[in-house]
């Protein structure tokens, strides 16, 4: 069994309404085309990230930074406590072939520098703006909609 | 949704046909429980339980130590590349409630350390003995057969 | 013995003359006060803020990404390989009680995230302009000399 | 300046007198020879090998599981907070060239497991005896005194 194109879908915690909506659609999108959601597994943009994927069908993944499974939202096919704190924000992306970002604060920013680090896509929701003074490849391609971004995730994390 | 309950079968990754018989039976019966199999996504014994709890029908996870989803053994279900070497068998205890050995070189003798260290229940089949006269606590649980095994290891991880 | 401030300079392995020549004024300084310098350990502004911080007589401490010590720049006074890739990033930031950003590409930007994550002050010498409209907090203190970062850092990390 | 030996010393975080005696012999004799001593930075047999190095005038590194310095031994001159937890064991015997295991509990045997994992040699004082019908290669070489397990693990760690 080969496997499906896996989609690390990150940002904050804590996250307003309009964001968790955005969230939610990218998940159940990636779903429905037969990809797994990777996120670290708490609140805000990855519970609504990990409800729209299993509400479609699907399978979402929350590598936890604590030790403890409870911590995880209740939407995770698999909820993995990991230990090793903000550590694992590596791991979210690691585990992923391309990288959606939906709103964020500064978890989220660091999985995006992660994530272009690795050379992997990133696709960006109304979320950061990276410096362009600094800027030293593609960065963040700014999507305007979530079928938009699942669309070019899906097309990068092929190749 | 609550979240089943997570065994880790740990083993060689280069093992025995009646090893990988052992670990496929054992796959099988976390399977058919409900629970989730998590292992290090390699070969062996790891391949084999995947092999046990996909036909099974059930969930088996694969936590690689590299960064190629490649690595991973045909049966994963979620197979998860950390590259973060070695260190991920802590990951592989961390993300279980209870712990089954099944057979075992070095890697497994680490596993084995590192899940009675945090606490974990470990039952062994065929596996390391642990020297006696060092010995701090219950060590690992010998079984008999894999039924035993999932048994002890499923009232444990209630627990 | 109590211990030391210890101060995390990041910046890119390869960087141009100019930011070498600040990072090593950085180390130099961290050093002078009794400081300790943590970096990645490998080339560009992290060997010369091991440079600065040896030649001052102090200690630099480098947290390499692979396996082999030998990757290390020659002035780290202690190379540690940990073979746990990019999440090595984490545990750069997450020993230190501040950190100074010089220049920068994506590794420094997951560090400069994660260390704001974590709630560590980041002062910044011509480094990544974060995006004024998503900064949930202080963000980057930006400085003009080292002069300015190393008192300031030395000042945050009492605290 | 080329890097000089790293030998970890690994053992129990409470320990009895004798156990510490040898710990800090073994700390000592690596530092005489000026070696570098890393360790688990926490008590028992972790704080005697510091102890026994800084009197020797050597260095000696603690990687710490959690996220506070203040966890620290005082003997240790660099003392880095990771906050993996007991991933952090993988660290330990990842920045080292050879391995001394003195007495030792469940994180003891995990280190052991995980160095010879890795391929690197480990010399034990008073420690886990390996099951002999598992141990696929020289396993643990017992010695005598902290002079033969230095001696030793020196010879090793120059090759």
């Amino acid at each position: 069994m080969s496997q499906p194109p896996y989609i690390a879908v990150i940002g904050p915690g804590q996250a307003e309404p309009p964001a968790e909506a955005v969230a939610e659609a990218v998940g159940a999108l990636v779903a429905r085309r037969g990809g797994v959601v990777v996120t670290g597994g708490l609140g805000g943009v990855m519970a609504a990230a990990c409800r729209g994927a299993r509400r479609a069908g699907g399978l979402a993944v929350g590598l936890l930074p604590g030790t403890d499974r409870a911590d995880a939202n209740p939407h995770c096919t698999v909820a993995l406590p990991t230990g090793i704190g903000e550590a694992r924000n590596a791991l979210v992306v690691r585990a992923a072939d391309a990288v959606i970002a939906v709103s964020g604060g500064y978890g989220t920013l660091s999985e995006i520098g992660l994530a272009l680090k690795m050379g992997l896509p990133v696709f960006g929701l109304d979320t950061w703006e990276l410096d362009p003074w600094r800027l030293p490849g593609p960065g963040i391609r700014a999507c305007r909609t979530p079928e938009e971004a699942v669309d070019l995730a899906f097309a990068a994390a092929r190749r």
